[in-house]
C-alpha cells in the first residue's frame, strides 16, 4: 500500500489563507471572511466540539476506523486543546472560519496524521449540529433549575402572605379581593409550564445527528447507538438529510425562551406598576434599582424595566430564526450558519433574567396597608352581593342588574356598599338581611373562594407548599 | 324568601342596546359596539360554549346550587339553540358582544329564569378560556390525523422510490448521490416532530379553567374535577387568575403550527424547483396547477407556491400573540379578545394545507431518468474517492484534497471521475488501484451509506415501511 | 381576415370548472379551488379593478389597439358591473378564482367580443398589482385625514389643559412636574411622524405598474404615461419584471401602521392606567367602555385596551408580508396572492382605531385635582433644586448629590423638599436661601421650562395652537 | 455666594460601585451591574458622545450658563478622551454604567469641576436620544452610498447584457423571454427605493432631542436651535416627553433595513439558483464561494447564501424594536435601553451585505449560452403567438385559448410552436399566415417590448445608462 505522505502544498488547512482547496483558484477577499467566518460566536462551542470530536473517535476506533494508537494520540490532543482553551491561549484564526477547523487544525499540529484522520466518516454539517445540540441541551437543563428556584421564591413570598388582601384588578379596574400570595402563584403556574415545555422540548434537542455526515451518510461501517450512549443522547435523528438540516429544535427552544420572557415581562409589569407612588403596594430592594443622572429622588425599577425590554430581543431572535428556515431546500445550506447568534442571545436572556429574579423576588417588600386599602376602593365585594342574592334564590342574572343598581347608588353617594344601611340596601332587593354584611368585608370574599384553584388563604397555602416541596432541590 | 320577579327594566339582556348594565349612564357608540363585538368570530365557538355550559349546568346541579328541573331546562334549552345554530336559524346580534351572550339571553328567552341561573358561579372569563381550550384541543387532534395522512403519503412514495437516484444538494450544489425515497423521508421526519410537539402542547390546552370565575373562583360550593372529568380535560387549572389569563396554550399552538408550515414552505420551495423545466425532476398533478391569464402555455405549482406564502400568516399570529401578551399585568384585560382570530388563522392554514398536501403527495409524477441524469453532473462521488482513498490509509484530510486536485483537472477537462484512466488517477495519487470505479458509480455510492439514517435503498425501505405502519391508521 | 368566432369549447371562463384552459387535461379539486381562489377577499378592490380596467381600456382606444365602439362597450358594461356589486347583486363564483377573472367574464356576458378585447396588452399581474395600490394610496389618503382628527382632538384638550399640572414619570416613578397638555401633545407629535411617514410611503405607492404585463411588458403599443394620468399615479414603475413582483409599497405600508398602532399602544396603555383607581387622573365617556357578566360594579376601559391589543395582529401583519418575501425569486409567484389580507386587516385596524380615538379624546373627563395631589408625592421638583444650586456656581454634579442627602432626609422624616426648613436645607449646602422656596412649587417647576419643547404652560398653548391651525381642515 | 468644595462622599462618580447616589442604602449587585450595563455596547457611540457634548457646552457657554473658560477646559479634555478611545488606552468601567458616566466621569478626571458643569441643563435621556440618531444618520449616509453602488454595479453588468436573453420566470415556469440587462435592473429599482425610503426616513431621525432634559426640559436658558446648527440638525424636536421616548427613527430604519436585506435575499436566491449546476446560468468568482469540509468537489456560494440568512437577524431585530416599544408609557423607561443592540446589528449586517455586493455583482460571470438554451425550452414565446392572432382580430380571450389547444399538442410531439409547420399552425386558427414565425423568435419577442418599462435591449440600454449617470459618484 504505497500511502504517500503529503506534500505541504497538500495540507488542507495551510493552504486555507491562500484558497480553500486545490480546487480554488483565488482566496476569499478579507471582507468574504469576516462576512462568513462563525469563529467569532462559534468558539462558544468549543467544550461540545471536543466532546463530540472525542465520542466520534472512541467509536471510531472500536469499529476498526482508526487505530487505538490513533484514538489515544487524538484524546491526548483534545485534553491539551481543551486546555489552552481555558487557559485563554488558545489562538483562534479567522481563516480556519469556525470553531471545527481551527480545534482540528491545532490537533494535527500537535498530533499529526492522526489529527488527520478524526474527520473520516463525518462532516462538519453533522458536527456542528450535534455540538449545538450538547449546548442547547445543557442550557435547559440550566434553565430548568433556574425555574425551579424563581418558583420556589414565589412560593415563599406567597406562603407569607397567604393571607395579605390586594384588589384582584381586572382591565386594571377593583374586581374581586385576592390573597398576594395567590397573585404570586399564578405568577408560579406559568415558570411552571415553561418548565414542562422546556422538559418536552428536550427530548427533541436530545438525538444525534453524528453519522449524517455531509448529508447522505457515511461509507465507514460508522456505530451511532455507541455514539449516542456516549454523548448522553436518547437516540439517533433516522433520516441523514433531516438530520443535517434540522432546526426546528433551536426554535423550539427560542419559542419555549420567548414564552419564559413574556411571563417575566407581566411580572415586570406589575413589579414597576406596585412600585409607582400612586400604588405604593411594594418596594424593591436598592440593589435591583438605579437613580437619575439628572433627578436626585429618583429610585427606578430598572431590573423588571429592562427585564421587560429584553422580551423584545427574545421575540425578535424567534422571528430571526423562522425567517432563516423558512422556504429553504435541503439539505445543508449556508443560511443555517445564521442559527447561533439568537439561540445563543435568547438562551443568555433568560439565563441572567431567570437568575436575577430568583434573587429580586426574596428582595420584595410588601406593603399590606396599601393594598388592602386599594382593595377597600372600588366596590371589590359586589360580586359577593350579587352571589349572596343567588343564594337567597334570586336567578344570577337577575341578582347581577341589582348590584349594578346599587352601586350605582353607591358611587352617587360617594360610600362603599358596607356603608348603605339595611333599609338601603332592601330598597334594591328585598330578599337582603342583616346577615349581608358579614359577605361584604374583604375577609369573608376572599375565606368563601375555597375550591381548587381559589384565592382563600387555606388553598393558598397549601398550593404554596406544593410548590415548595416540588422546588425544595432548586 | 322573597324572590321578586325582575321588573322589565331589570333585564340585564333588554338593556343591552341602551347601556351595558344600570351602572351605566350611555350606550356605547354603534363604532364601539363594532370595534369591540367578537361575534362576529367568535360564534365558532358556539359548539364548545354550549358544551361547556352543560358541563357546568350539569355539576351545579349536582352539587345543589340549581335544582334538577333547572338542569333539565338548561339541557332542553341548549338542544334547541344547537340545532338553531345548525340549521343556520339563530340570530346573532352584535348588541350582545359575543357567542356567550347570543347563547345565554336566547336560552333565557327559551327557558325563563333556568337560564339566568346558568351562570351561577362563573364568568365570561373562565368560559371563553375553557370555550377556546375545546376548540383548540379538537384542532390538535385533527392535525395529529392529517400529519399522519402526510407522513403516510410520503412513506408510500418512498417506498416506490426507494432505489430511485438524485442528486443530493447542499448549497444547491450537487453533493452526493441520494435516493429520492431519502429525501422524502427527510420530511416524514419533520412532520413527525410535529405531531410530538402538538401532542405535548395537547397536555397544557387540557386543563379546565372553568370555575375560576371572573378571577378569583367563586363563593359557590363548585367540583371542578367534575368538570373536568365530563369535558374530558386532563386536569383543573390551579390558579384562579392564571387559569382566566393564561393563553400559553394558543401560543405555543401557532409556534407548532409555525413550525408545521415551515416545512411545508420548505418541502414546497422543493416541489417548485423540482418542477422547474431546468430541473424536471416531477411534475404535479394538473388538479394542484394553474394557467395564466396571459400566457398561454402556462401550468403553475400554484398550490405549493400558495403554501409557501401562507408560511407568512402563520409566523404573523405568532407574532401578534406574543404582542398580544407582552406586558399585560393580571388578570384578565380585554386585549385577550384578540387572542381568537389568528389562533383560527393558523389552526385553518395548518388544516387546508395538510389537507391539500396528503392528496398532493399522491399526485407527483417522478422522473427518474431527469434526476439519474442531475447526479451524474456535478462530481456526486468525489467523497466515495476521499473514503477509497481512507481505507487505503491515507488520513483523511490528505484524502481530501488529493480528490479536490483530481477535481479540479476533470473540470478542465470537462468530464467525470469516472472518466479518468487509472494512470491518471494514480498521477494524483499512488494508492489508487482498479477496483476504485466500483465506488465512483451512483450505485455503488448510495449502497455503501448502510447505517441507520443513510441513505441505502434498504434503509430507506426499512424506514419507510416503520413509518407506514406507524401511520397506518391514517 | 379569416377571424373564427370561437367554438364553445373554445371559451376560457365556459372551460373553468372543467379545467384551467385547453392545456390541462384535469379539473383542480374542489379544496384546491377553495384554497387557492381569492375572490372572497380580494372583492374588496373590485371598485380599483373597475377603475384600472377603463383607464387601460381608454389607453387602448386612443392608441388604437381596440376600437372606439369597443371602449364605449367597456364602459358601459363596466357601469352595469359596478351597479350589479354596489346593490349587492354580483355573483362571484369561486370557480373564477378571482375579482379579475369574475369582473372580466361577466363583461363579456354583458358585452360579448369587446370584453374579449380588455385584457389585451396586460395580464392580472399587472394588474392586481395596480388594483392594490390604487387601494392603499385611498387608505393613506383616509388614514392622513384620522391622524388629522386625532392630533386636533389631543390639540384640542392640550389647549385646555395647558397649565393642568400632573407628575411627569420615567421608570413610572415621579419625576418632575409637568402638564396634562405637554403631555397629551406628546401623542399629537407621534401622530404627526406617523403621518409624514405615509405620505413618504405614498409616493412610493403612487406609480403605476400597469403595463408590465406578466413580466417583461407587452408587444402593443401601450401608452402608460397616459394610464397614469387617467389613473393619478405620479409615475410609472420602470421595470416590468419588478412591477409585477414589487410589494415593498405594502410591507412599507404596514410598517408604517405598526407604526400608528405601538404609538396608539402606549397612549391606550396610559389611558387604561389613569383610570385605574388608585391613579384615578381620567375617567372615559361611558359609551367607550363595558361591564362584566359576573362583577356588577365593574366599568372597564375596553376601547383602550382592545386598541393595545390590536397592536399585536398589525405587528403580525408586518411580520407576515415580510416573511412572505423572503428569497422570492422573480418576478410573479403564486406566494404573492397572500400579500392581501394582511394588508387589508392592518389598514382596516388602523382607520377603525383611529375613527374611534379621534372621538375618544373628546371623551376624556380629567381630574385635575388628583393629578395634583400625585404631583406633590415623590419630590418632583428635586431637579430645580439642584437646578437652583447650579446657579448658584455648584457643579452639576455636586448639587444633584447634595440634593440626593435631602431627599433621602426627607424620606426618613416623611415629608417633602418644601416642608423643610431653610436651616435644615442649608445643612446640606450654605449656598440655599429663601428664595429657594419660590422653585419648589409645581407651577414654579413648569414655568420655569420655557423653551421650545418645554412644559411651560405658554409653550404649550403655543405648541397647541399651531397643531390646531394645522389640522383644522380635519 | 457659599460655594463649598463637595467632600469625597459626595461625589456621585466615586460612589457609584458602593451605592447609585447618596439616596441609596445598598449597591447594585455584580449581577445586576452587569445585566443593566449598557457600556458594553453603547461605547460604539463614544465619539457622537463627545460631538453631543461639546455642541452643548458651545451652548451653554454662548448663554453664559458655563463659562468660557469651562468650555475651553471641556474642549480639551475631551480632545484627550477622544484620543484615549482612539489609542484603545480608555479605561472603560461597567461600574459606570454607560458611555455617557464613563466619559462624563474621564472628563472630571482630567479637568475637575468644569466636567462638573457640563450636565447642566440635560440629562443621560436627551444625551443618548442625540447620540443614536447622530449615529443613524451617518449609517444612513454610509448604506446611501453602498446602495448607489450596488446599483451602478447592476446597471453595469446590465449594460452589458441588455440583449442578451434568458427565460422570464413566473412560478419557476418559463413565462417570456426577458433580457438579463432587464432582470438586473429590477433589483436596481428595489435598491433605489431603498435608498429613497432611507432618505425619507433620514428626516424624521435628523431632529434634536437634546434639551428635552429628562423629560420636561429644562429651567435652563438654553438655545437649542443653536447646537442644533452646530450637530447638522434639519430641527429639534418640540415635545420634550416625546424626545425622551420617541424610537420610531429607530424602528423606522430597522424597517427599511428589513427591505434592504428583503431583496438582497431575493437577489441571493436567485443566485444561488442560477449557479446551481441544472441552471448553470452564472458562475460566481471563487473568492466569494468555500469548500466542503467532506466533499472535495464543492464549489459553495457561501456569501448569498449567508446573506439570504441574515435577512431573518434584520427581520427579527424589527420584531425586537418593535415588542420594546409596545404599550410603553412616557416618557423614558429603562426598557429603552434594548434599542441599541438590534439597530447596531441591523446598520452592520446591511453594511457588510451592501458592501460586499457591490464587488460580488461584478464577479458574476454569465453564461448566454445556457440561458438561451433554457428560453427555447417551455414554450416562451406563446404569448406573442397570441398577441399576433389579436393583431389579426381575434379577441384576446379567444386567442389565448387557440394558443393554449396549440401548446398542448407541442407537448405531445414534444416540439417547440415554431417546428410546427404553417398548416399545423393554421388548424389552430385560420388566421395564421406565414409572417408568424417572425415573431416565434426569441429575439422578435424581446425587441417587440419597446416602451418604457418593456425588456426590449434598447430600453434596457437606455435604463441603464440612465441609473450608471445617477449613481456615478458612487
Amino acid at each position: 500500500m504505497s500511502n504517500q505522505a503529503p506534500t505541504p502544498q497538500q495540507d488542507q488547512f495551510a493552504n486555507k489563507a491562500q484558497a480553500w482547496s486545490a480546487r480554488f483558484s483565488e482566496p476569499v477577499s478579507d471582507l468574504v471572511k469576516r462576512y462568513t467566518a462563525s469563529v467569532g460566536f462559534d468558539q462558544r462551542l468549543a467544550h461540545q466540539d471536543i466532546q463530540g470530536s472525542l465520542a466520534h473517535a472512541e467509536m471510531l476506533a472500536a469499529v476498526g476506523v482508526i487505530s487505538n494508537d490513533d484514538y489515544a494520540a487524538i484524546q491526548k490532543g483534545m485534553a491539551s486543546i481543551q486546555e489552552e482553551i481555558d487557559a485563554g491561549r488558545f489562538q483562534w484564526s479567522i481563516d480556519l472560519e469556525d470553531v471545527h477547523l481551527n480545534i482540528e487544525k491545532r490537533l494535527v499540529e500537535l498530533i499529526g496524521d492522526a489529527g488527520k484522520r478524526l474527520h473520516t466518516g463525518r462532516s462538519r454539517n453533522d458536527q456542528v449540529a450535534t455540538d449545538i445540540r450538547l449546548w442547547v441541551r445543557a442550557e435547559i437543563d440550566h434553565a430548568l433549575e433556574l425555574l425551579g428556584r424563581v418558583r420556589h421564591a414565589l412560593a415563599g413570598l406567597a406562603l407569607e402572605h397567604a393571607a395579605t388582601i390586594l384588589p384582584g384588578f381586572t382591565h386594571l379596574q377593583v374586581a374581586q379581593p385576592v390573597t398576594f400570595g395567590h397573585h404570586l402563584l399564578a405568577y408560579a403556574e406559568m415558570f411552571g409550564r415553561d418548565a414542562e415545555r422546556l422538559a418536552d422540548c428536550r427530548k427533541r434537542v436530545n438525538r444525534l445527528p453524528l453519522g449524517a455526515a455531509a448529508l447522505a451518510g457515511t461509507t465507514f461501517p460508522i456505530d451511532r447507538e455507541r455514539v449516542a450512549t456516549t454523548l448522553g443522547f436518547d437516540g439517533v435523528c433516522r433520516n441523514s438529510l433531516d438530520a443535517v438540516s434540522d432546526r426546528d429544535f433551536a426554535i423550539e427552544f427560542c419559542a419555549a425562551a420567548a414564552l419564559v420572557m413574556m411571563h417575566i415581562s407581566r411580572l415586570s409589569e406589575e413589579l414597576v406598576l406596585w412600585m409607582s407612588p400612586r400604588v405604593g403596594f411594594i418596594d424593591l430592594a436598592d440593589r435591583f434599582c438605579t437613580g437619575s443622572s439628572i433627578m436626585p429622588q429618583k429610585k427606578n425599577p430598572d431590573v423588571p424595566e429592562l427585564a421587560r425590554g429584553k422580551t423584545g430581543r427574545v421575540y425578535g431572535n424567534l422571528t430571526a430564526l423562522l425567517t432563516l428556515m423558512k422556504g429553504q431546500p435541503l439539505a445543508y445550506n449556508k443560511d443555517n450558519q445564521e442559527d447561533k447568534e439568537g439561540l445563543f442571545d435568547s438562551a443568555d436572556t433568560v439565563r441572567d433574567t431567570l437568575t436575577i429574579f430568583a434573587d429580586l423576588i426574596g428582595g420584595i417588600r410588601v406593603r399590606p396597608e396599601a393594598m388592602r386599602q386599594a382593595a377597600l376602593q372600588g366596590y371589590a365585594t359586589a360580586t359577593d352581593l350579587a352571589d349572596y342574592l343567588v343564594r337567597k334564590g334570586v336567578p344570577f342574572r337577575d341578582a347581577h342588574e341589582t348590584v349594578a343598581r346599587a352601586v350605582r347608588a353607591c358611587e352617587e353617594k360617594r360610600c362603599d356598599l358596607a356603608d348603605l344601611a339595611l333599609e338601603e340596601l332592601q330598597g334594591f332587593h328585598g330578599a337582603i338581611e342583616q346577615d349581608v354584611y358579614g359577605f361584604l368585608t374583604l375577609e369573608g370574599s376572599v375565606a368563601a373562594r375555597d375550591h381548587i384553584g381559589g384565592t382563600a388563604p387555606a388553598r393558598v397555602r397549601a398550593e404554596a407548599e406544593r410548590i415548595l416541596a416540588q422546588t425544595a432541590a432548586a
